[in-house]
């Protein structure tokens, strides 16, 4: 089993209402079934539109979109606000973005963003004919960790995680929790290949064992309920 | 660029003693200067011994192990222990771990895992006479999201986390935070590959940024100290 992830180049500049899946079909017409497609949060927002104009005269334009982009701040220091979106996600400045947009203008988190994969997938599949997996990917911290990594906000057409609790380990005794969250792993893994600076908006994994293809959600899956949550 | 990741088969038990560069030397003979190789820290702590018996009489044998090689309970619920380890690591039960070892044991995680992640890289040169770099990586949790990720706990002859601040964005706009931790990235993809009851301990991941390469260390860089963290 050998993984393939190469980054898709040549998608162009992305504006509201442009159709994404058709540009990515474009840019990428070597898509193939069980291909995992993963698209960056940014172009999709453009796509939908996510987006909002911020006073660059008012040095609280951003801070004002981050506390309204918040069902919840957890943490506040200096410029840095820790929050919970309302879809649930708990990540710095709710998600909200100013780097690669147009001056003046901020990028919000999709409003669904299993829907948002959900259509590019029903789109490349109108376009391209294939059934690929999609996954939307977005650049989250952790608490306990310096450094950032892209994690998957959105996903259609695989599962979020695999649950391996109860297969026999290689002792022939049973795992204990192996409940692995390979959306998170393959929007990582695509992020070795796009470059915050070179303007790469999507990358394919190839090769993603076929038993992981089906229906999954990064909301009711991955997002842990409050009530769960020993840390909020 | 285009990344490439297998996994490395053939791996024999790994016992406390045993080269665990030349095992891996010998399993994949096909190594070339300025691949990733990425150990599990379940064969690096069976290799370096760090593994004690525990009492299969005593319910709380485990607890016990799990208490002893905390710095620091953070949280409990149940069964599960989130505490902070010797090295700064904050994770479930200290990284004491029962799966893939014999009946009676449990693996610790190893003392300094950076270092152990410098001896095996100086072991493949001395083996194979390749420039590698090495992450060891294992299974965390993550306090807001469902699912298990691999992570890296330590590195060598890779820069931990690779700073994109400053460096201008596709708009020409200077990007705000980008300080991407590759090694964690890069430690999930491999776990993609690896599959928990297959009995694949090692990886190798190629086609890797070549000036990502140089020196870095997990503890160092990634372990966030307590003075900067907002949720311990």
């Amino acid at each position: 089993m050998t993984l393939e992830i190469f980054p898709i180049g040549g998608i162009p500049e992305v504006r509201a209402g442009d159709d994404l899946a058709g540009l990515i079909a474009a840019a990428c017409p070597d898509l193939r079934d069980l291909d995992v497609v993963v698209v960056t949060q940014k172009v999709v927002s453009k796509a939908e539109g996510a987006m909002v104009r911020i006073d660059a005269e008012d040095p609280r334009g951003h801070k004002a979109i981050v506390e309204r982009e918040s069902t919840r701040i957890l943490r506040r220091r200096g410029d840095l606000i820790i929050s919970e979106t309302s879809h649930g996600f708990v990540c710095a400045n709710a998600g909200v973005d100013l780097s690669n947009v147009d001056e003046g203008w901020a990028a919000l988190l999709p409003e669904d963003s299993d829907r948002s994969a959900r259509r590019i997938r029903d789109g490349l599949r109108a376009r391209a004919g294939v059934e690929v997996a999609v996954i939307v990917s977005d650049t989250f911290g952790r608490p306990w960790r310096r450094g950032l990594t892209d994690i998957a906000i959105g996903c259609a057409g695989i599962r979020a995680i695999v649950d391996l609790r109860g297969t026999e380990d290689s002792r022939g005794r049973e795992l204990q929790v192996t409940e692995v969250c390979v959306v998170d792993e393959l929007a990582g893994a695509a992020e070795l290949v796009m470059g915050k600076a070179a303007g790469i908006a999507a990358a394919v994994v190839r090769g993603v064992e076929p038993a992981w293809f089906g229906r999954g959600e990064v909301r009711a899956e991955v997002v842990r309920p409050p009530q769960e949550d020993l840390f909020r």
